[in-house]
C-alpha cells in the first residue's frame, strides 16, 4: 500500500533545520502573554511569511475577560551582600516569574524565600512560572542556587512595568483560498526561554504558512500566532463574524521533542479534522496516539468552548506535562531536534491535501462495474496479480461513489490510504467514470 | 478522584446490623405467595417504616391471572410407626413444599416417595419446593433423612388450609417527592425461612425506606413489598393509571451473600437507571457485574413486559441458582453478614443521589472559558498541580454544559466521579456561571 | 441449546455424493464465458431441475459492456519438429487460454514464449489463464513441460473460432413462492476443468433448487447459472424491472474444499441474509469466518454496485486466492468432497428455512408474562430445571415481540438458536399467546 505522502513536501529534513533555526534566532527573546519580547518574535516570524502583526489595546473587554496592561521587563537580579548577581536575568529570562510587579528592596532571606521557585526533584533547572491575573512578583531558580543561599540580607530588583496604555499584539496570516471556509492553524507566542513549549510550535506553524502560501488552495487558511488564552480569547471576540467559516483546525504545540505524534481530538470527536488526523498518522506508518477531547490543554480550549465548538484538534508530540522537562530550562535547543520538526510539519502538510481533495464523488456508470480494460485500467490477462492494488482502489471508488461516501470515507472503510484512492478517483474521473459531485 | 460516597450515609456497618437484625426476626415465619407469615412479616416491616398493608381479595383477576386462594399452615409431619415425628415442620418451614394441599393418611414409604424432595449433592440440606397452581402436596427432607426410612407405614399430616375468601397481601410505603414521577422499589416477600433470598432484599428496602423517609426528594419513592409474580402482577393491573410515573426502578433480592454486586440491566438497556448503577458500581472502586437484562429472574419479568417496559433493573450479590445454598436450608444466618447488607444499601442510596441530583444545565458564559481565577475556581500561579483536580471538573461542567449533557453525561465522558462533576456544578452555579436548564 | 438443522435435509452426506456425481461428469468439458462448453453443462444441470436455457444475442449491449462474439474450440497442440502433441488441449482444456484466438503456424521456441504461461513454484501445475475482451492467444503448461523445450521450431495450432452470430447462454431456474419477493442464488459456469472453482458452485445450487422445487415456498426462488461478471450484467441489464424483487440472495463458489466456510456480507453488510448467515454459521457449531464486503469477487461485484445494491452475500470455503491449487489444474476432483459439499448445501437450506420462517410476531398478552402453567408451558414444580431452556425460549419471545422484534433479533439477542426460538413462537401460537404480526 502507498504510504501517505505529501506531494510537494520538498525535502522534509530541509524544512525541519529551516524550523529549527527560527527556534535558534527567537529562543532567547523574553516572551510573554504582551510585551516586546512578543513583539520581536512575530518580527522574527514575519521576515519568513506574510505575517500581519495586530495591536489589541489594553484594558479591550473580550467576553468575560480584559486584555491586561502591557508588561515588560528591563533587568531582574537578586545580588548578595558583596553585590554579586546570584540570580541574574540576564542570564536566563526563566529566572523572573512571568508579569512579576516591580520590586526594588533589600529583604532577608526569610522574607524572599516566599517569592522563591525551584524543582528540588531537578536540582539543576530552572522552573516556568506566570502570575498573569494575581498581581505578585518571584523568582524561579535552580534548587542548586536556593540552597547556595545563606542567611541575611539581599538586593532583590525586578525592574518591570506593567503599561495600562500599552496593547496585547499577535500574527495573523490569512492566506485567502478558492472559498472563503477556512483551515485555522494556531499556535501560542507567550513562553520565553522555552523550546518545545512553544516555539517548535511557532516554527512548524511558519514552515506550513510559508509553503501553504506558494500552492493553490480550495480552503483559505489562517495561521494566529497567539498568547495562549487571552489571545485565542481575543481573537474570538473581535472575529465572531468570521468564526462560522472555520471548517477545520489544529492547534499546533510541543512538536520539537523525540516523542511519538499524539493527535488529541477535537470537542466534537468526529469531525472531519479528526478523521483526516487519525488517518494521516495511521498510514504514515508511523507510531502514534489518538485521543479524545478534554477541556484541559492549549487554545482548544477556547476554539472548542461550547458556544463556538469548532472542529479544532491539537497535534503535539509528547503531551504537556508527560515529560520532565516541561516547564523547566531544560525545555531548551538540546530536547528538540530538526527531524521531529519536519515529521510533524509533514503531517499537518498531508493532512492539508487530504482536506484539500477530500469530496464526494458519482459513479457515472453505477448499474454493473464498467469496463475498465478498454480504458486502460485493468489487467488484460486475468490470473496476473501485479496491477491488483490499483485495480481495487479503482473497484472501491466506483463502489462507493454513489454520492454519499466522501473519499476519506472510502479510504477508511477499504482500509487503503485517502493517496490510493485519490489517485483511482483521478484516474476514473479523467476516463469520464467519476464527476466529482461536490462535498 | 473521589469515590462515591453517600452524604448522607450515616454509618452503614449501624445499618448493616439494623437490616441484619430484622432479617433474625422474621427469619422463622412460614412465609408464601399468601397467608399469615406474609402478613406476620409486614408488621414486623411496618414497626420500622410507614407500610401500608394492603389486602387483596382472593378470586380478583388481574390480566391473566387470578389470585388464588390464601394458604395457612398450622403443622405438618411424617410420623413413623413409633410415632416419632422423622419429619416435623415445627423444626424447619421448608419441610413442607409450599402450598400443599391437606392430608392426613398413613401410607406406605412407596406411596410417599413421589412426594419427597431432597437434594442428593448435599445430603445435609432440605430443598425449597413449591407448587402454587398445581394442587399437590410434598415434603422436603434432607438426603440423610430420607436414607434413613425403612419400608412400612408412614403417618403423613399436612394440616393446611385453602381459604378463597381469604386475601393477598402486600405492604407499600409511599413517600411523596417534589414530583409524581416516581423511584420504585420492589422485593419480594413470599420465602419462608431463607435469609438471602428473600429476607436480605426485604431488609435493605426497609433500610432505604427508612432513611428516604427523612430525606428531601424531589422524586416520589415507592417501595413494594410483594409475592413474587403474583405480587407484581397484582400491583401492575391494579395500578395502571399510576405505572407511567414510574421513571426509574430497582428490584432487590439476594443481597446479603459474601459475592459481588450483580446489576442486571432493564429490558431498555440505556434506561437512566441502567447508567446510573454502572456509574455507581464502576466509581464504587469495588468488584461488581453488569449485565444485560434477560426475561428470567424475579419481578423485573412483570415490570418489563413489552405492555409495560418500565425502566426497572436488578440488584443482587450473587444472581440467583449460582450459589450452591439456593433454595435450600443452608440459605440460613450464616450465608448473609451485615457489611454485605449495608454494602447494598450503600450503592442504592447512592444511586438515589444521582437520579435526585441528576439534571442538565446551561453555561451561562459559552464564549471561550470564563475567568475562573477571579472568582476563586482557578489556581493563581499556573504550574501548581493541586487543585488540579477539581479545576478539570470544572472545565469540563463549562464546556459540556450546552443544554444537551446531563451531570452523568459530563460524568462519564470525562471519567470522573458523578460527585466531582456535581459538586463542580454547585461551585459554579453559586457564582453566577451555571444555571439548572431543567430536566 | 439446540444446534440448528434443517428440518428438510434429507441425508446431506447422499447430496454431498449426489453434487459430486455431478462434478465428476461436468468435469472434462472446456467452459468459458459462451460457447458449446456452456451448452453441455447447463444440460447436465437440466437433467437435475427444472432449467431454462437462455440464449443471449452476441452483440447485445448491456449497461457498459456488449456481449462478446461466442468462442468454441475444436483442437490445439504445439508439435515438436517429430511431430508430437508436446502440449495437448485434448488430453488438458486448461492447455489454451480461454478465448485464445485460432492461429496456426510455426514458429521458433523464442517467438512461441510469450504465449506460454506456466507456475514455476508448482512445475507439475498447469495454471489457468483467460483474455477475453483482448484479442491474444496462449498455451498453459507445466514448468516441467516447459523446460523440456529446447531451441527449434514448432508447429502451433489453435482450431477456435469466435462466431459474432452466435449467443452467451445461461441458466436459470426459477421457483415461484407465495409471494413475487425473491431469493437470488448465483452462480458462475465459465471455468473449465477447475472442480472447485466453480463446479462445486454448479453442484450447491443444483442440489438446492432441486429441494426447493419440492417444498412449499414463501420466497420465490432464482437460481442463476452464468458466466462470470458478464454473465450477471447481462441477466441484469435484462431483468432491470424485476432486479427490485430480490430481497436475499446469495452467490455460491469455491464449496467444494476441505476449508472452512467463510461467509462474505453483502455491501449493505447489515442485510437480512448477512445477519441469517451469520447466525446460521454461528450456531452451526462448525469453526467459519464472517468477512466484510469487497468490491472485488465474483458477481456480488455486479450485485452490489451502487446502482443496485442488492443484499447479496458469497458463501464459499476458502476464499479464491487464499488455496494454491485455485486457478491451476490441481482443482481437480481430489481437492473436493462429498462432505465439504454437503456441508455448504445443509447451511444454504437452514439459512432458506430462516428466512422463510422469519417475521415479526405480536404477543396478545403483553401485559405481564402470562400463564405458561395452565397452557402446559411450564413447570408445575418450580426448582426442576429440565424444560428450563424451552421455557426460557418462550419468555423471550414473550418479552420482545412488541411488534418490533423479529424472531431472529429474539434469537440474536437471547443468544438462542432461530429454531429454539422459532419453536417458541410455534408454541405460543397454537395457545393464542402470539400471532403473526406479518414482515
Amino acid at each position: 500500500m502507498l504510504e501517505l505522502r505529501s506531494a510537494h513536501t520538498d525535502s522534509p529534513t530541509g524544512v525541519g533545520h529551516e524550523a529549527y533555526e527560527l527556534i535558534r534566532e527567537i529562543y532567547p527573546l523574553c516572551r510573554s502573554i504582551t510585551g516586546e519580547g512578543v513583539r520581536d518574535t512575530l518580527r522574527s516570524v514575519q521576515r519568513r511569511i506574510p505575517l500581519t502583526i495586530v495591536e489589541v489595546p489594553c484594558g479591550t473587554h473580550v467576553f468575560d475577560w480584559t486584555v491586561p496592561p502591557e508588561w515588560n521587563i528591563r533587568d531582574a537580579y537578586i545580588k548578595n551582600r558583596s553585590g554579586e548577581r546570584i540570580v541574574d536575568f540576564r542570564q536566563c529570562n526563566l529566572h523572573v516569574m512571568s508579569y512579576s510587579a516591580p520590586v526594588h528592596r533589600t529583604m532577608t532571606l526569610g522574607e524572599l524565600k516566599p517569592h522563591l521557585f525551584t524543582i528540588p526533584e531537578h536540582p539543576e533547572w530552572i522552573p516556568y512560572r506566570t502570575s498573569y491575573y494575581q498581581e505578585n512578583w518571584g523568582f524561579c531558580l535552580s534548587q542548586k542556587q536556593l540552597s547556595q543561599l545563606t542567611d541575611g540580607e539581599y538586593e532583590v530588583c525586578i525592574d518591570s512595568t506593567f503599561t495600562p496604555s500599552g496593547t496585547l499584539t499577535y500574527g495573523e496570516c490569512y492566506l485567502p483560498g478558492a472559498t472563503e471556509e477556512e483551515v485555522l492553524v494556531s499556535t501560542h507566542i507567550c513562553h520565553p526561554s522555552l523550546c518545545n513549549d512553544n516555539l517548535s510550535g511557532i516554527s512548524v506553524a511558519a514552515m506550513l504558512a510559508k509553503t501553504m502560501a506558494q500552492r493553490e488552495r480550495r480552503y483559505s487558511y489562517r495561521f494566529l500566532f497567539i498568547p495562549t488564552t487571552i489571545g485565542s480569547i481575543t481573537w474570538l471576540a473581535t472575529h465572531e463574524d468570521v468564526v462560522h467559516r472555520v471548517k477545520h483546525g489544529l492547534v499546533l504545540t510541543g512538536l520539537g521533542d523525540r516523542g511519538k505524534v499524539t493527535y488529541k481530538k477535537s470537542r466534537r470527536g468526529v469531525a472531519e479534522i479528526d478523521r483526516v488526523m487519525s488517518h494521516v498518522l495511521k498510514h504514515s506508518g508511523q507510531d502514534h496516539v489518538v485521543v479524545d477531547f478534554i477541556p484541559y490543554g492549549y487554545d482548544e480550549r477556547q476554539y472548542c468552548s461550547p458556544a463556538f465548538d469548532l472542529p479544532v484538534g491539537v497535534i503535539m508530540r509528547t503531551p504537556h506535562g508527560a515529560y520532565p522537562e516541561y516547564h523547566t530550562s531544560a525545555d531548551n535547543l538540546d530536547l528538540i531536534d530538526p527531524q521531529s520538526l519536519a515529521g510533524a510539519y509533514d503531517h499537518c502538510l498531508i493532512a492539508f491535501d487530504v482536506l484539500e481533495q477530500n469530496g464526494v464523488y458519482q459513479n457515472l456508470n453505477p448499474k454493473c462495474e464498467p469496463r475498465l480494460g478498454k480504458r486502460g485500467l485493468y489487467r488484460s490477462i486475468a490470473g496476473q496479480q501485479e496491477k491488483q492494488n490499483r485495480e481495487l482502489a479503482i473497484l472501491w471508488v466506483l463502489n462507493l461513489s454513489d454520492g454519499t461516501h466522501s473519499l476519506l470515507d472510502i479510504a477508511d472503510r477499504s482500509g487503503r490510504s485517502f493517496e490510493e484512492i485519490r489517485q483511482a478517483a483521478d484516474a476514473l474521473t479523467a476516463c469520464g467514470l467519476l464527476k466529482n459531485a461536490g462535498r
